[in-house]
């Protein structure tokens, strides 16, 4: 029996616009804007990774405190496997040990990794504090900059705990990139061809034009990678902020590629796994006419010039792999949906906000033999 | 040296209304809005605690089973020592376990602490899925019930971990109180009176006439009290939905009682706890003239009457207490903060946005020391 019915209304307008900063060795805007009261905090967490900490994190940790703030350093291990539930409750411990609460904003210096967890982190530190990436990678660079996806990774599946949460600014120094391994480049590379596949065929003609000057650190080649991958993935992200419909795009590849990351058990970095995930999706895109044998073929090419792999490796148990797909989080009522690319540059579209077809387990079962 | 800045334009309106529905007996409501389409979902993780398992959660469970619906059941231990990361992780990887990923919603079963706990788990669950709160206590509707706060605690402070997440809609089924032993009843009139105390001089002076009333389970009574929790809390939260000011005035009383419950390791219940936290903040408000000894008297002979204490336990290390109050997320640039009742009914304010009031470590320690 209803009594009565209390209306709760909570309407607003949220404003989470944010800048891109693309340059060269932006360690002084960071602290400048910090000054300036970019986050309105004058206690910071910088959380970094064990790679990154020597290289440029207390480098950062050091100039924040000389501008007259508070800031203490939290490191973990470098690596995918610390994008854990068990590292985001070690940081919040070091955190609230050294006293932090509300009153701090975080400072993640790092690639994917140290931004996706840094930014879960600061949006449930004391129910939400700001933070700020200042990406050192490719890889942040093409995918964890635009879009405000947060997560961490179980047992049982990639990405599926986690929040959006946007920074209050992004920095994305190519300068870094000149420490990065060539896998790391790679890595990227694997997203920015993606990004050229699904949304930007002029990016993508410009990889197969250019793509070994990425590896050589050209200044010229560094920064149109890093604005197109901005550019596409922004202008996905912003048709749709709640990955309802279009966003499901940008998971161009990444069916294959995170099942087969996980059960790799992270041998395969997530750039090589997206890699050989593109693939996957392509040649499954061939069989239903998507894209032509020659435009497959281009994409197979570009990756390997990439330095990327386009098959399975021997040691990955496809039996394993092909249940792995089914903690894909495209998955619904049960079945298999993946994201086409269609020729080079756009992606097929299936029905009104629905941008992912149903697969069929064998269909796919029969591509991942092959590979 | 800066090469561009992209701006990503990420503005929108958020509509978080919701209905709190006050009632007796609402499982058939519960069902029928599911039916409706109120989450959008069709696969539901009942989620509830060992005491309100058998009580309503099962019966809720096989109902929205009987419609037609997948629904999973998802038990924690009862009790404020289950509002943890680790059960949270528990709960995500079962659901996991259970094949459920973004296509469902929660139903969140119970007292303050399962609805805190699910609403979290909800919000990070793949990064966001609907939830829905079925209160079965007083101090879930005087608390839980209006303003999205979900958290949980750790070892080193309460509801420090957690979000903002409001619920597709809320049940008060003031018929399940009937359930509920006379200290959880007295639990939640703590509540209670802390918003008669800083918002609604009606409801302290009903509950003056008729507090007896609400534990033998009179109809009116009940009602009368469900709907001025959800009234005062709401007209403070509408005005301020993300704690910037405030919203601190609910935190009346929390300080020390927060830090009570800690350093009584949860032998003290919430609404003891702020029941005594109260009784401080008062005392400490008589001694700065923000309340006469007269109103001061008349909220602790009301909490007496609560059966609530209104002394500090024996057994409790007060320097421990004190120390501990420096984990309170109000606390700010190392500053212990205060909310304080400006007689019955209101509060104080010391500046714009400003409803808390700094105190000096030894102020608060002289009152402690003579609970």
């Amino acid at each position: 029996m209803i009594i009565l019915v209390f209306r709760c209304v909570l309407k607003k307008v949220v404003d989470d616009t944010y800048d891109i900063e693309i340059g060269r060795g932006l360690q002084d805007e960071l602290v400048n804007d910090l000054r300036n009261g970019l986050t309105g905090k004058k206690r910071f967490a910088v959380i970094t990774d064990s790679n990154v900490e020597g290289l440029y994190a207390r480098d950062i940790l050091e100039r924040i405190r000389n501008a007259g703030f508070s800031a203490e350093l939290f490191v973990i291990p470098a690596g995918e496997k610390s994008k854990t539930r068990h590292y985001k409750e070690v940081l919040e411990d070091a955190m609230l040990e050294k006293g932090l609460r509300r009153d701090c904003a975080v400072i993640a210096v790092g690639g994917g990794v140290v931004t996706d967890l840094a930014g879960f982190v600061a949006g449930t530190f004391g129910r939400g504090v700001p933070f700020v990436n200042y990406a050192t990678t490719l890889l942040a660079a093409a995918d964890a900059s635009v879009g405000g996806k947060t997560a961490v990774d179980t047992p049982l599946a990639t990405n599926l705990i986690g929040m959006f949460n946007q920074p209050e600014k992004v920095y994305l120094d190519i300068d870094t990139w000149k420490t990065l391994p060539k896998e790391q480049i790679a890595s990227g590379l694997a997203e920015t061809v993606k990004h050229g596949c699904l949304g930007d065929r002029e990016l993508f003609e410009y990889l197969e034009k250019n793509v070994e000057k990425i590896f050589e650190g050209d200044a010229a080649a560094c920064e149109y990678i890093a604005e197109h991958n901005c550019a596409v993935k922004y202008n996905v992200v912003m048709q749709d902020e709640r990955e309802s419909g279009l966003r499901e795009v940008l998971n161009l590849g990444h069916t294959v590629g995170r099942a087969v990351e996980t059960v790799s058990d992270y041998r395969l970095s997530h750039g090589e796994a997206v890699s050989i995930g593109t693939v996957a999706q392509a040649r499954l895109g061939e069989k239903y006419g998507f894209i032509s044998a020659e435009d497959r073929a281009r994409v197979e090419k570009l990756l390997e010039r990439a330095q990327l792999p386009v098959r399975i490796p021997d040691y990955i148990d496809k039996a394993a792999l092909v249940k792995k797909l089914y903690t894909d989080k495209k998955v619904r009522d049960g079945k298999l949906r993946f994201v086409f690319q269609k020729g080079i540059g756009e992606v097929v579209q299936f029905g009104e906000n629905n941008f992912a077809k149903e697969i069929a387990e064998d269909e796919i079962a029969a591509i991942i033999a092959l590979m």
